[in-house]
């Protein structure tokens, strides 16, 4: 349509409208109470269904990430996590994170039971839906980092622990009005409280798990890529433009709301960012990688893509398009010199979560007072001190625990034939002449 | 902002409203027909292009488990069948179903015209749109089952009769206001409706059409896995997780409305539920296989999704949470069985449809009364046996006719050099070194 | 129909409405300024996610299209050309398009800066977003059919003059209020707007490129196959459903607003639409290629789906149904003929972009007068011939300057080894024994 006849008989309408509101009496508000709580309603189980999506998205990224010996494994624990996450969430996590007392540490234990009512503004379900999906995304996270010589179950165990206790507490800190909301801290969708936590854990678990036999040399010098090749870019890149999508139900549902006109045009920014830092996180790692390596490395471009995501993740509204950009910029060069940061120290990230989650992810998060000014920058550094250390220090203990129970890490010979053979028995990819 | 604040803050906002509103004149019902109407129409939809979407699953789940000889012509079979779907599905499906006279057995055979009116409450057309995309999924379910030894062009026959003819006709004689709804059958989003009805049409085609040569042994000794084995496990679970994700359209949809505080929150909650079953299958598969066979078989994983989402679909609203992971557990459980007991009837079925769709979908509407106290166990059972039996007969008639007149089955040579070779001429997958 | 026209038509529709409604005794008017905001903004949003996600569907289309050794570098182009035109549609597009005097040429080289106001009925966010996807198509459409042996960067630079430049200004032409809306040119959602401007810019640049060398014997006798092969039948097929499922989004949201009974019901009817002429465009080519070549080609019902879309694209309101998939039956069987006319004239387009979006595209907007008597054929044709010459003319000269500078086409020696390892260094499938 002529967008301009449209902008010269809109205000005509308007007009129409605010003096016909106005002769019924309600000129300054126009969204009835049921209306705004459909809207909101509809906001979250939308948005919601995206970052479900998400759960695709980690999994087709994770199973182009890994080599074809593991594919098969990833896909189980994807599928797996993501029903892990939604049990553990209704039977724990929900009232740990929510039912916390005002400016406090820790919620109540008990499952989750609908009880929606007209004066919270949405339905609880719709609520409790969209925070499941976010409480799944963190063990996603951690998924990729530790892929192809972790056991299955125990594996199951820390999603069940991560899912249910972990991540709800530090939710209810800063979601669910605890000390973190006190203090001031300030974390829009979630750059730390999902992003970093899943990083945190991914890294302890890798720290103690050790790297994938034969991955780094003694000499420090790089080990060969071939053997640890990624086994399909085209399923690592339709996962990264999964994740991409879902991104806009990430930031845009965290707007909590869409029953105003002000909501409905803070969402729409919250989009335009949330776009413009990951173009910004993809073009920033072409152009270092090809200006470092001489040639363009893809799976840093989509790498990239998530470093932008979750650098803008903690402030997708208040940034003008520039600032996005550059914000998402600076979380793809995160995203390529992290990975080298791993890779020096011997840390083996196979899917390069750890740089693009948790890296970003407190970049993200303490670059926020330079756009909101409601934001301090002690109140965001108290709030990823706390959380990461937390997070870190706890998971870690876990896995600890775990090792020397049950144990984590697959047998030498295991790992040798893949996990696909010795965990779940199914070739991934049966290619017949 | 924190969720507590605004729980605080909400109900003097609600109360700010619902005194300006009374004030106004409208205390009772607050969203006006118009609006009413939109929201209605947009449920139909979203939901409805998330069901469509459902369509890629079904195409990915099959091309992933099927022999890398017979993907090709699985992608031509889910392409297909969709675009038959949608043609036969206007050409007589539409007033087939719901042109049928108040507890009928049969409508009108005359192409769909849209005729909106604001007195349905809802855009015709986007009802349409929402239904075509639900006669599309029973045939989806047959394509997989049949894989690797059915003719296309045969198949496609099949398709337009089961989606121009025999679903329309049983999806009239409940959701048309048939026989089966005066009776009170209960079958909220198609358990037994839409996905029995698919399965039990490709039991019919399974039994006629024979296994795949050399799938049995003579013995009945398990037959060797190999040369049938799954041609790529991620696209299998990237399908999983999209049909997961068009769930929510179809269960949600179901509802069948938006415009009211009840139906946004009926909508939440049936989404948590359909999440939580398929989650209790996942993972109940998971456990069975793992405890019975030593390893966690990630197919069964997979399919066990499947089977929570199908048995929770005859009524994801009424179950509490706890209720609908057990539902979806035992829906996940009798894919793991369901797939045994057909292996021991030596029939063929390449993606396990049948048990995830018919088996599941048994249950799933016996289980009814269980938790919807308006549904009775004598309704719902003569609504699963009158809609399976129906079909399967009719199914089995129109395969025999095929059979007998153009055959059905590919010769032997076909199938040994691939369909993709016979079929189509395209290789699925050209690996170049 | 003409969106102009629409706008003289919308207020009598809507006050005859009124009346209506007055008479059935709910008086005033429906849908208030901010509801109406609301719903429109949340049209853009939502129909925008969905075009956005067409850049996974091109980037899986394109990925199983090519050989093996070009996949890692179409991933790279795709999420590239994705984060350029993102970039370059906020930095100049936008204004290009929109800030266009009535009935000029065009617009301001300025960037695009929130503004958002409820005069304008919707928040400009969320067009802004609606419309970068839309830019973002036209360079996607060029990406596949220069595949396998065009320079990256060289690449990429065109794709930022497409999406910054070449495509805002035909934009402006029309959806800007240009000299082609004021000439009452009719392209609802931009059959030759945004499809046609993609495949002339493909076009132009096969043509300086040239084929893949040994594409064309000399003889004129077919080329072996074999050497050229699709990668992956499966990832094709993934993609072109993600497009279909987009295309709700692309047509859909092309009608602007959402606001009203009106507009719901028209909604609707273009999903309707837009999904039969898909119907049509698969089942055509399924049956033409099955009756010339003997064998059901997918690989032309895939891309058919994708002719019978774009030729619904420029008017998917007002046909019947019927029509609709005439018109999509015809858009498939240009895809088939436009090949092998390609094929004969020895340009080398390697995913069929140019058949299904320019030729299709043409046939699309042509064929608007037959069912919108809004249109007229001479408009059509001077907006076709306007639109489709300046394109192809602009993007053979940059192509040319681009070749006589930097050089676009890879080394022979580049070419043989794959671009994959030439230009990212990264195998796209590593299948390990």
């Amino acid at each position: 349509m002529t967008k301009h006849l449209k902008k010269l008989i809109a205000p005509m309408v308007s007009l129409i409208f605010l003096l016909n509101m106005t002769s019924v009496g309600y000129a300054e508000t126009t969204v009835s109470a049921e209306v705004g709580f459909i809207f909101n309603t509809f906001l979250f189980l939308v948005c919601g269904f995206l970052v479900m999506f998400m759960a695709a998205g980690f999994a087709m990224l994770e199973s182009g990430m890994v080599t074809s010996k593991s594919v098969s494994v990833i896909c189980a624990k994807n599928i797996g996590l993501f029903s892990i996450a939604g049990i553990m969430f209704w039977l724990v996590g929900y009232n740990l994170a929510y039912g916390i007392p005002e400016g406090g540490f820790i919620g109540k234990f008990i499952p989750w039971a609908d009880a929606s009512a007209v004066d919270t503004g949405y339905a609880d379900g719709s609520d409790w839906y969209f925070q499941m999906v976010f409480c799944a995304t963190t063990v996603s996270i951690v998924s990729g980092t530790l892929a192809e010589r972790i056991k299955l179950w125990p594996f199951f165990l820390f999603a069940a622990i991560l899912t249910g206790f972990i991540y709800p507490i530090v939710m209810g800190w800063q979601w669910g009005g605890g000390w973190l909301a006190e203090l001031g801290f300030s974390d829009f969708a979630g750059s730390t409280l999902v992003h970093s936590t899943g990083g945190a854990a991914a890294l302890a678990g890798a720290i103690l798990l050790g790297a994938r036999t034969g991955r780094f040399t003694k000499s420090g010098a790089p080990a060969p890529i071939k053997p640890f090749a990624a086994s399909s870019i085209p399923l690592v890149t339709v996962g990264v433009f999964i994740l991409w999508l879902g991104w806009f139900g990430f930031n845009g549902g965290s707007q909590l709301a869409m029953g105003t006109f002000d909501d409905a045009v803070a969402i729409s920014n919250i989009f335009i960012n949330t776009n413009l830092a990951a173009c910004g996180g993809v073009m920033a790692a072409a152009v270092v990688t090809r200006l470092m390596a001489g040639k363009t490395d893809v799976i840093q471009m989509l790498n990239g893509a998530i470093g932008g995501l979750v650098a803008i993740t903690a402030e997708p509204l208040a940034p003008s398009p520039l600032a996005a950009i550059l914000i998402g910029a600076v979380g793809g060069i995160i995203v390529v010199f992290g990975t080298k940061l791993l890779f020096s120290l011997k840390i083996d990230d196979v899917v390069g979560a750890i740089p693009a989650h948790l890296f970003a992810g407190i970049f993200g998060t303490l670059i926020v007072p330079a756009t909101n000014s409601d934001a301090t920058f002690s109140a965001q550094l108290i709030g990823v001190l706390s959380i990461n250390i937390f997070v870190f220090v706890v998971a870690f203990i876990i896995w600890t625990i775990m090792k020397n129970t049950m144990g984590i890490r697959l047998s030498k010979e295991a790992e040798t034939k893949g996990t696909d053979v010795s965990e779940t028995g199914v070739i991934a990819y049966a290619i017949r002449d």
